[in-house]
C-alpha cells in the first residue's frame, strides 16, 4: 500500500456518500449526461475567499485564471475578487466573457504576440513587461493606435520562494526583467508616456513553506521600495505573486495562512514611505480553486494481473495529466481518492486505479487502499479544481474532453 | 552548453535552409496562415514504410494511429499499411473517416466502454481483449445485437522487452490478460461462437535496443505457439506490437532494424507447426511517423537574465509536452533544434528557448548551441511526427492550438 493525499476537509461522508455541493456523485453525473466529469463546489471557493478576506483585510486578492479557465466557474468566482491575472488573450476572452472589465486584468506571460498586444491596449487591459523588448513593441504599438498603454513591470527578483514547486524568480529566468535593469526600464516607460501601474514580483508557486512565503513577501516589499525610489516613482499597485500551495501528497500540511496574512498586514502598514499611495495584491490560482474540485470517473473494468488487483476507469491522464505524475513532478505520487458511494468506508484492499488510455503512464492510483469497488463504480479523485482539464492533453488517444459542472 | 539529440537524415541544409518537402520553412508558415506549425513530411514516411517492406517481406505493417491520428495525415499513411491499430472509438473514427476499411482495424485499450464494445461490433471493428471481464461484455453485447465479434486476445507476457522506455508487459499490468489465464479464455471465445482472430502480444515501446527486440520477438513467437497449443486453436493472427524506438536524445543511436527484420524473418520461417497459417505483424507508430514532422514556432522575444539569453517562442508545452521533458520522461533533455533559415550553420551562442507559457516547465530547448537568431526567426523542433500535437495540453493558457501540415 502508498499513502494517498489529504482528502480535503470540506467533503465529509455523509451517510457513507460523497456529496458535492449537496448532491450525490451519481446525481451529479446523470445532471451532466455521463462521465467523466469534473465538478467545482464553489461553496469550497466562497470559504477560501472569506478566509483570505479575514487574514489580509489590507490586500486585494486577485484570481490566477490560468488555474481554471472554465467560464462558468469564471463567472462565479469574478465578483468575489478584485483582479483577475491572464497569460494570454484567449484567458483575456474568458475573463471579459465572464463580466471581468478590461481594467481589472492584468496580462503577463513572457511570449506576447504583437497580435495580442494589440487587442490588449485597444480593450485597455493592464499588461505586464517581461522584457525591454516587449516594452519597446507595446510602446509602438501604442502610438500606431493612439491610445495609452497601462502597463506594470514584471520582476525578477534577486530572490527565490524557498520550497516552491515551481520557482518563477531569482537566477536566469524566462520571466520578467532583471531587477538591476527595472528602474531604467520605469523612467523609459514614464518617459515615453505610458501610464506607469506598479510592479509584478512572482518568486514561485505552490508552496507549503509558511515562512518561506512570509519571508519572500518582505524582501518583495523592500524590493518594491528599492525599486520605486531608483526609479522615482510611487506605484499604484504591488503585485505580490501569489505561491500559496496546497495539499497533494501523503505527509504535506497546509500553509498557515493567517499567520502569512499578519505578516504581510504587519509589512502593509509599515511600508515604506515610497509605496505610501501603493495597493497591494495577491495572485492566487491553486489555493482558491485546486480543493473546489472533483474528477468522478467510472470503473469500466476489474481485473487481476500478477497479484494484483486493477480498477480501469473511462478517465485518464487525457483529463488528469498532473494526477497521474505526468506533469512537473518527478516522482509518481497519488492524489487523494476515494470510491464515491463508499466514502469514508474502511479501505477493504490494495488496488491500482489506471485510466482507459493505452499507455503505462495512465495510473491514477498506485497501490492505494479502498473499499472494494467493481464495475459501476465510480471513483473520486481530489484536488481536481486547479490545473486538471485544461491542463492535460484531452485529444490524446481519441476520448474526447471531459464534462465540467460547476455546483 | 547542454547536447541536443540528433536531427534525422531526411532532414539536409539547401543553401543555408531548412527545407520539409522541399519548401522553405516561411512557405510552409505562409500556406498554413500562421505559427505555431507542425508540418508532417511524407516522403520521410514512404522511406520508412520502403525500409520496413525491404527488411521484412513477410510480415504485415500496422500503423499504430495513437501516435499521430492527424486526418491528413492518416488518409496518406493508410493506403501504405495493412492494418491500423486503434485505442478508442474517437481513433476509429478518425481511421473510418480516412477510408480504413473496418476490418482492417484492430480495437485495443484497458478501458473500453460498453457504448465503445456495441459501435465497434456492429462496425464490424475486430476487438482486443483486455481481459475475461470485457470478453463477457462483448459476447453479451454480440448477442444482444446479434453480431458475432471478431476477437483477438491481448496477452500479458511473462517477459519484458528489455530497454523499452515504457513496458507494456511483463509482471501486473494494466494490460491484456496474463499468459496462464489465456488458454482458458481463448476456448471461452471459441466456444461462445465469436470470430477467434489470434493474439496481440506488446512486450514494450520506444527501445533502441535492437538485440532486446529480437530477443522479445522470438520469445513472443514461442509464447505465441505455447498459448495456441494449449488452447487447441491456429490464430489467423500474431500481433508482435511494436516497440522500434527512435533517437531522440544526445548519445543515442538508431535501431538496427535490418537486422530485427533478418531474425525475424527467420523466425517467421522457422515457426512452430501451430502457427502455419498465422500472418504476422508488426504495429509501429512513432518510428513510421516521429521523424516525418517538424514543430515551427517563431520567436517573439529575446531576452537577457542572469548572463543568460533566452528566446521566447510562440508555441510551447501546450504543443510540444514531450519536448518540453514533461511526459513519460524523468530528467528533461534536448530534442534536437535548429534555426530554420540558418540551418546547419555553425552555432554562434548558448541559449535557451522558452514557449510562451506562464510556466516553468515551459522550455523547448535549454542551454542548447545555436546561431544567432532574433524576434520573427523560426525555430524548427525536430520529432514531431508522434505524440506531439495529440499528446499535449493544447488548451492549458488559453494560446490555443497549433496548426497542422501534410507535405
Amino acid at each position: 500500500m502508498k499513502p494517498t493525499g489529504p482528502i480535503p476537509a470540506d467533503f465529509v461522508p455523509a451517510r457513507g456518500q460523497l456529496l458535492i455541493g449537496g448532491a450525490r456523485a451519481e446525481a451529479l453525473v446523470a445532471r451532466a449526461g455521463d462521465t467523466p466529469l469534473f465538478v467545482y463546489d464553489m461553496a469550497v471557493v466562497e470559504r477560501r475567499v472569506a478566509r483570505f478576506r479575514a487574514a489580509f483585510p489590507s490586500i486585494d486578492l486577485h484570481y490566477a485564471l490560468k488555474a481554471n479557465p472554465f467560464v462558468e466557474l469564471v463567472k462565479r468566482i469574478a465578483p468575489m475578487v478584485d483582479g483577475v491575472d491572464i497569460a494570454s488573450m484567449g484567458e483575456a476572452w474568458v475573463a471579459l466573457g465572464a463580466g471581468v472589465t478590461p481594467d481589472c486584468l492584468s496580462f503577463a506571460g513572457p511570449g506576447k504576440r504583437d497580435s495580442e498586444l494589440e487587442v490588449a491596449i485597444g480593450q485597455g487591459v493592464p499588461i505586464n513587461l517581461e522584457s525591454e523588448g516587449e516594452a519597446e513593441r507595446v510602446l509602438a504599438i501604442g502610438n500606431r493606435l493612439g491610445r495609452t498603454p497601462k502597463l506594470a513591470v514584471r520582476v525578477n527578483p534577486d530572490f527565490e520562494l524557498r520550497g516552491s514547486g515551481m520557482r518563477m524568480g531569482g537566477g536566469a529566468k524566462p520571466f520578467g526583467v532583471d531587477a538591476e535593469r527595472v528602474p531604467a526600464l520605469v523612467r523609459r516607460i514614464v518617459e515615453a508616456g505610458a501610464e506607469f501601474r506598479g510592479f509584478h514580483i512572482f518568486a514561485g508557486s505552490q508552496s507549503l513553506d509558511t515562512e518561506a512565503i512570509i519571508e519572500a513577501q518582505a524582501a518583495t516589499i523592500a524590493l518594491a521600495a528599492r525599486l520605486s525610489e531608483a526609479a522615482g516613482v510611487e506605484p499604484k499597485r504591488l503585485n505580490l505573486g501569489g505561491g500559496f500551495g496546497i495539499p497533494h501528497f501523503g505527509g504535506e500540511a497546509p500553509l498557515d495562512v493567517e499567520r502569512i496574512g499578519a505578516a504581510l498586514e504587519a509589512g502593509y502598514a509599515g511600508r515604506p514611505a515610497v509605496l505610501r499611495e501603493t495597493g497591494f495584491c495577491l495572485e492566487l490560482g491553486r489555493w482558491l480553486v485546486g480543493e473546489c474540485g472533483v474528477y468522478l470517473t467510472r470503473i469500466v473494468d476489474r481485473k487481476e494481473s500478477g497479484g494484483q488487483t486493477f480498477l480501469i476507469v473511462d478517465g485518464g491522464l487525457h483529463h488528469q495529466l498532473a494526477a497521474s505524475g505526468n506533469f512537473g513532478t518527478v516522482v509518481r505520487r497519488n492524489y487523494p481518492i476515494a470510491v464515491a458511494e463508499k466514502f469514508g468506508a474502511e479501505p477493504d484492499e490494495t488496488v491500482n486505479v489506471c485510466g482507459c488510455l493505452c499507455t503505462p503512464l495512465d495510473r491514477l492510483g498506485d497501490q492505494v487502499a479502498l473499499p472494494r469497488a467493481g464495475v459501476g463504480d465510480l471513483i473520486a479523485i481530489f484536488l481536481a479544481g486547479a490545473y486538471g482539464a485544461s491542463a492535460s492533453p484531452s485529444a490524446f488517444l481519441g476520448h474526447g474532453p471531459a464534462r465540467e459542472l460547476v455546483v
